[in-house]
């Protein structure tokens, strides 16, 4: 049970025959968006067929290929067009704008679908011996570039692992609410299996429906309820890896001080360390009750000071989602079908969401509401957090449609200290408004930018920015650049880190070095080699 | 603000001039243990006077002092006596073996007292290029060998780091509920300070009145509080250590993405990676409310259940301190002043803590209540969580007047899944039992063997075995080691961890090969590699 690759679209979001995301509410949208973003009308920008499109000439021989299939089970190692162009790339804009216009210089040589842990050691093997780049991908979501198919330094080609024939639930231990699974489920199948036992990993990121378990540990992602259920860091026990050394199995123990735990090295190391098999993940029981409801602040600060406080008093939320002013704005214009606010206006929306036992619900609805009520957050009701829950995985849909009206949709995120969040979204939301002017994509375009917060500690919380413009279709990769280098830059001069739960991937490389220091760096340079010393695993990615 | 070092003992636990911990107890007490441990009378076994202890000569000549007097601020290096002595080895029984006996072989050639990063940054290069090795030493409270002053393969000399001159707090951000401190700093004292800014760290481990911040970072220690406040692995931010290849400042973020979180590896190093010099901690409101009771159970499996059922429902408890039968008796006649129960009483003690805001504490002795009637618990009021807690940093005092008294007292430690817990009790307690009974220390004498539980996880707990034993005079080492071994090796075979909360150190170092794997340790060793190529930092601990 996992999803067939042709029902997904290979150069956008999603399943091929999902529905318009607006629905009724299109039009309305389609002319805010015209006005707001300053181009009337919106420009036809359409995406290049795959039909249309020729793709590299595939490097491996036939004699290779023949080697790779000795390895696997008959038919899971293709060289086919579609599944070529489907895994050549992630899903961030960057990526879309190469796909859309055809650009596939990176789709793999050959995809591969291994089923078991010893397929993709035998696999690992036979890569490092024939000096083929293997580049591990799950749901292929990745907003930062972690799944470009490209060979590193002497190698002859790169070869696609799509994980997903690897979707097995392999060990439920209620007792202990653990589980063991393969790496390669979709989030969906997974949250099945577990709900069909009474249990949850609880872990819901925005691309939950097309992402893998395996996806959401190699680069530390956050589920919309980290609050509650953590980051993969928080829940993952132990990991299963292939590697050019053999398979490595990572600590497995509910808290162990036998020296550093090499598991926290596995999480986040986005493919480059090992081709993880399958993990040991912590369980919670099923949520009883779930709660979602809206707030309103009279500005950003105090809903900063809301979420702060009920971190800090360790009231038990599973998200709280603030949106600052101009988030807020356009949430009001979308959700309406186009009627726009007062661009004025400094009203900023929170959703609460609480998960649990009815007690613990119960008690955390009332303490919320009473840390809310004394920093001037106004109440609005179930209906917020019920628009937020039903939309929840839907957001993305809305690119595909943008981008082939000549609009551009990013999003980056970072994460910092309480004391310096106000500070930091400042900054950070004007280096991106100041690079979207300099970069118009039409005469008279205006950028938009906004941001809220969604995943919060008791010492500090994520900023995730999401900025819309016109594409200078002429130079839009540049364009893209010189918005993303200035977000970045203001980032990190600012005391945030360079991404919070997307990863490092591709993009962030130019920010990593200086983000880790030195030292650090040569020592995840030391690991790297001690593991792979011939660098076949997702190179270009996380270590230069 | 430190502990002058004249004024704690060099070969036992705590101040000089502390108190009989016993009272007016005593009589009873020897009483029972004599009968006990099946000895009359008790021996006597006096610990051999410095006075009459020669120590190893000195192996740095005058000129290299000189050197390493001209990094520090004057008079911060010693080759003093008591210094070397009080240097030599930590707090475990093996360490008290070997100072009571005045072997002190492994007493460092000089000791340093540095009071800054920079300081420590120069030692470590001078150490490099004149190859002596370091051994950092905070509390040197250690219970697994870890500050041993043993200089490796292709070093002169020996020196030890003494940390408590940095004991300074330097910046309380109450706004992220985070702080920089100084490694050096004794539990007191930074629990003084925070508390005076109306904030806690919460970490308080047996050894807290003589153990650091440094000391606790450094083998992922964990302090009693540790279901509220955490082990340090989840306290720590960002470290700043001094090594070979410069400062190495780790990340120090909310949540990062940025790759694997090299701060994850420094906690858990145990010096071996570098001297950390100072650490951005987590902080808590200071809690407003607490309540420490009693319960009991009709045996362990029913109050194991109870810790767990707490666990994973998410009762905000601070402590769960689970007794099995054997170390209730023995409670029960410690605090009785000798009156002994009945042998064959399996009844568990468990003292709850809770800690926080009123309303936090209020509902959460409501659901623990509810959860530990659910399992056939007994509530016994406050009395047993005030004794606790009244007693909770006492009981190390206890064993010198029993090794005066020819008696041995032994703790380790692991942790495991909910599903493995009771198995591993059984034959974690039977291995240790049976070696006892093999290597017994006189005709006719009797060890005793109890554990408890006391760091719980929704996963898993730690479980924490004492036992104590006659001692064999004339082959106390080998007694000890024969003991030792059984633990380990049925610990190891049966899913724990060699350690929870005390670290690797020297003592486990037969284990950690075997439970990190090959491909773990190699990463290991690359990583050490990278950092400290003379191997001058604590040699022989943790990374062979």
């Amino acid at each position: 049970m996992t999803i067939e690759r042709r029902k997904l679209r290979w150069n956008g979001w999603g399943l091929v025959d999902a529905p318009d995301v607006l629905g009724d509410r299109a039009e309305g949208v389609w002319t805010w968006m015209s006005r707001a973003l300053g181009v009337s009308p919106l420009p036809s920008t359409p995406a290049k067929e795959l039909s249309d499109i020729t793709l590299p000439p595939v490097l491996l021989d036939s004699h290779t290929l023949r080697k790779i299939e000795s390895v696997l089970r008959a038919g899971r190692v293709t060289t086919d067009d579609y599944e070529r162009a489907f895994h050549a790339r992630g899903k961030s804009y960057l990526d879309l704008l190469h796909l859309r216009a055809g650009r596939l210089d990176t789709a793999p040589d050959a995809v591969v679908y291994p089923t078991s842990a010893e397929e993709v050691l035998a696999l690992v093997r036979l890569a490092e011996a024939e000096r083929i780049a293997l580049i591990p991908f799950g749901g292929g979501s990745t907003v930062v570039g972690g799944v470009t198919a490209e060979p590193g330094k002497g190698h002859v080609a790169a070869v696609t692992v799509d994980t997903t024939l690897m979707n097995q639930v392999l060990e439920i231990d209620k007792e202990s609410l653990i589980a063991c699974v393969q790496s390669g489920i979709y989030g969906p199948q997974l949250e099945e299996a577990l709900q069909a036992e009474g249990v949850t990993l609880g872990h819901y990121p925005q691309s939950f429906e097309f992402s893998t378990l395996g996806g959401w540990i190699a680069p530390r992602s956050a589920g919309q309820q980290s609050n509650k259920y953590g980051k993969a860091e928080h829940w993952v026990v132990a990991t299963n890896l292939a590697t050019p050394q053999g398979m490595w199995s990572t600590e497995n123990f509910p808290g162990s001080a036998a020296g550093p735990q090499l598991t926290d090295l596995v999480v986040g190391s986005e493919g480059v360390l090992g081709i993880i098999a399958d993990a040991v993940i912590r369980l919670h029981p099923a949520p009883e009750a779930k709660d979602y409801r809206g707030y309103v602040f009279m500005d950003f600060a105090a809903g900063v000071a809301a979420t702060r406080d009920m971190m800090q008093a360790a009231v038990p939320t599973a998200m709280i989602r603030l949106s600052d002013a101009a988030e807020t704005r356009s949430f009001r214009a979308l959700y309406a079908g186009g009627a726009e606010p007062d661009a004025a206006d400094q009203f900023c929306l929170m959703v609460v969401g609480l998960e649990g036992d009815r007690a613990t619900v119960d008690t955390a609805l009332e303490r919320s509401r009473a840390v809310i009520e004394r920093h001037g957050g106004m109440e609005l009701g179930e209906g917020p957090g019920e628009t937020w829950y039903r939309s929840r995985f839907a957001t993305p849909y809305l690119r595909d449609p943008m981008m082939d009206r000549g609009l551009a949709v990013e999003t980056l995120e970072t994460a910092t200290r309480w004391s310096n969040i106000i500070n930091l979204h400042e900054v950070t939301s004007r280096a991106i408004a100041d690079a979207m002017e300099a970069n118009p994509g039409a005469p008279g375009a205006r950028g938009i930018v906004m941001a809220h917060i969604s995943h919060s500690y008791t010492d500090g919380a994520s900023l995730y920015f999401m900025c819309t413009f016109v594409r200078d279709t002429a130079r839009e990769v540049e364009q893209w650049l010189a918005i993303k280098r200035a977000a970045s830059d203001a980032i990190v001069a600012n005391g945030g880190t360079i991404s919070h739960h997307h990863g490092v991937g591709t993009d962030h490389m130019p920010w990593i070095g200086s983000e880790k220091g030195p030292i650090s760096t040569a020592i995840l340079k030391a690991v790297k080699d001690q593991v792979d010393p011939t660098g076949i695993l997702n190179p270009g990615k996380l270590i230069a």
